[in-house]
């Protein structure tokens, strides 16, 4: 793990490392927020999953999370959306190939091959951040926006030991079941809808049930990418299977961080509280 | 003046304009953030002016100030820091020409084709956005950063009628006086060292003593640019002429945007408190 940049702000320090990532076959970097109590004691942590195009910069910048994570002593972690490089495949298309790991293990090539985002986040990301960070592992949220609230609500239902709390912007609630989905799904995961099913939100909570005490989503009622987002069938699910649901519909708010940074603070809270319960 | 973008952000809107300059003689973009109250009634505004290689986005998306902003209702307005298109001269580096306008009228070739970045703000962007939004025109301040931070200095002194508060993030407060500024004002002003003190802020207020009842400046120690900036010349002068300093000198902070958020709330309120002294 190699410290790249680091830069102070609001007392702790906004970090981005490279690591080489087995899963991915490629170096990816990481950001960090590091509030001022995580230099001397175990602090709670939330990983934030990035919306395709975005790397582990966007959020650092643009959602003006540090602040309140400084307030309430939280880790912010902060990954790429893909693996990167030359020889990492790649289409002349924002919503496939780098920039769109969509959270998953590809099984088709020439995906497989790098874009396992799903294992590098799990078997790599989390535990060596645990292990080189002052993280207390039983406080550790995670939360996303786009696709990586699609990314956040398949790996808390997919590794419920591992999450505390959860959280999403505008996720793509079922991503076999939409556009972005379903060309990437089919290009990553091939035919067998299946293996689509294994990697959706409401899917997985249809099979699972209810796993944690509450999900916080705000979703834009101008978001320009509406239609891909179905927050109504996270809706449906969650009141079939008794999975409590707090979905707040904002008028105006379109899918960008200048929606994001104007409710980051009261997910941060929500993920405080949901991890101290 | 067209509208090429808004985001709806902290119940205000975030907006983007291009606007043909008659003294830049090419279109230009300003953005501007709108905070509710500004829909119906006169609101205070403050410029913000951008160092070298920022643009008109830079603050707006890396500064953080909407949510404080917002709260105080305050509007915000960040011009482009240069001329830009194909026609505009230009060099290959990132501290002259486009990115880098410094906020002064230029009189040597090829630059005074353009490169009039004073009389632009001054003569045509702060009267049109009077006249376009809800803006008490007793309640204008200015603020800025690095280049930025000269800009909003000078130009206070210059025309303190204009503005009733003023402040900078590590501001280049001796133009005339710093490697950056030395190789600029050569290009732009020609070698005629009087020309070089007429656009120098330490001089400027040399020349015409306290116009404010304080300037507040924020200054991070582990800036990697402090070299340039020379607080302490600013410092002396104010002490000199008794104009009123409110210096503030951090451990850790560097010359970035995570400095600027970590203090940018700090900047609105002593502006919300001057403009309404």
């Amino acid at each position: 793990m190699e410290l790249l940049q680091k830069n102070y702000c609001f007392g702790g320090e906004q970090r981005t490392y490279s690591l080489f990532s087995h899963a991915l076959k490629s170096e990816t970097k990481f950001s960090i927020y590091l509030p001022a109590q995580s230099i001397e004691q175990n602090c709670p942590a939330v990983f934030f999953l990035a919306g395709l195009t975005c790397n582990e910069e966007t959020f650092a910048i643009k959602a003006h999370a540090q602040k309140m994570a400084a307030t309430l002593g939280m880790i912010l972690i902060m990954p790429d959306t893909s693996p990167r490089g030359e020889d990492v495949a790649n289409e002349q298309a924002w919503d496939i190939g780098q920039g769109a790991g969509f959270y998953i293990n590809a099984q088709k090539m020439p995906w497989k091959k790098h874009f396992h985002m799903e294992s590098y986040l799990i078997d790599e990301l989390y535990p060596q951040v645990v292990e080189n960070f002052l993280i207390d592992k039983q406080k550790i949220g995670i939360m996303g926006h786009s696709m990586g609230g699609h990314g956040a609500l398949t790996l808390a239902w997919k590794y419920p030991h591992l999450f505390n709390s959860i959280s999403a912007f505008a996720p793509i609630c079922a991503a076999s079941e939409c556009a972005w989905g379903e060309k990437v799904f089919s290009a990553y995961l091939g035919e067998d809808k299946l293996e689509w099913k294994k990697n959706d939100a409401v899917a997985l909570i249809e099979n699972k049930g209810a796993l944690f005490p509450n999900i916080l989503i705000d979703q834009g009622l101008n978001d320009q990418f509406y239609e891909q987002l179905q927050p109504e069938k996270l809706k449906d699910v969650c009141e079939k299977k008794g999975q409590f649901l707090t979905l707040r519909f904002h008028d105006h708010y379109d899918h960008g961080y200048y929606f994001i940074q104007s409710f980051i603070d009261d997910h941060l809270k929500f993920h405080m509280a949901q991890i101290n319960e």
